[in-house]
């Protein structure tokens, strides 16, 4: 016999997560009801919580609560740089690097023409009105080093050269912690030609 | 920067799942807000609705939204075989079998000394009472082959004997499709032992 509805339909919300198939679905749902119901209902009301006030930064498309967001907001950041990210979970990654003071923009993804993604799909034309402000003189391009992350910079660096403002590029290099020995050739070369 | 406060709690939150780190929380949280709002609102509303409405079945222990769980209510189950599992996801693995028509015992868990949980603590006294209902004759002890495992069916055994009552436990032997190179050997004496 199947278990009680609401488990199975809790068993089939469980696989909106990413990485989460039928099995794992069903280990956490019964975790969550023999183990952890505080959690799960503290989970019930994050998840409510962040799907209606989570909203988009006017300025940079990021996740905000507010109408600006508190990196767009803040007087303390470089607001002559501007770093291109393709989503608000690459933004998170570059602040949790420490390493960048400038301001951000966040794609709605990456030109894919294969899907009919285009430049307009993914917010181009915002973007570049975004640097039209004066204040931006270099944009910095974090796209993705996959194909479709490689000619949405392009794009964007045709547009932005087009403004007259420097245009950068994410280097392309052997990760920290690798050994030479695992990493893949193209990165070698990469790593050679921007050697330092 | 950080990201807005919910968004952080909502990662927090996520982490009581079970084998959620805190990258896979980012990744989560981020997914769902990107690209399956109705998902997470989805997921909220079931997480809140199982957590309210799922308890235990008062004969078996099992999930259930009513006092007595759908298999103990059954008429079609046969009632003279009583199978004995550690959690409720043991049970719903047993069902899904479709190799079992009698009736379950969920344990809380399994006895663990060093853990200072013992026979009272997973409900060892409560299946005990169960089995002098008249109407069970035999008792299955499926817990897992772990030594706790092991012990528990041990205590249940020496019980249930003593009231009179038939008990097997679950044959140990090779796996369906696993191959006899790659099974460990202790399976392989168990397997030559209960051949048939």
């Amino acid at each position: 016999m199947k278990p009680p509805v609401v488990l199975q339909e809790l068993i089939e919300a469980l696989r909106a997560l990413p990485g989460v198939g039928p099995k794992s679905a069903q280990r956490m749902a019964y975790h969550l009801l023999q183990h952890d119901r505080p959690g799960a209902q503290r989970l019930a009301r994050s998840l409510a919580d962040a799907s209606d006030r989570v909203r988009r930064c006017v300025l940079c498309n990021s996740f905000t609560e507010t109408d600006l967001c508190d990196i767009c907001a803040s007087p303390r950041r470089e607001s002559t740089q501007l770093c291109v990210v393709e989503t608000a979970a690459d933004l998170a990654m570059m602040e949790q690097s420490h390493a960048y003071q400038g301001l951000y923009f966040v794609l709605m993804g990456r030109i894919s023409p294969l899907d009919n993604i285009g430049p307009r799909e993914v917010g181009i034309d915002k973007l570049l009105r975004r640097v039209e402000d004066g204040t931006v003189t270099e944009v910095i391009l974090a796209t993705n080093f996959t194909h479709e992350g490689e000619a949405t910079a392009h794009y964007i660096a045709e547009g932005a050269k087009a403004r007259g403002l420097k245009v950068t590029r994410l280097a392309r290099g052997v990760p920290a912690g690798s050994e030479l020995e695992y990493v893949d050739l193209g990165t070698i070369a990469h790593a050679l030609v921007d050697r330092r």
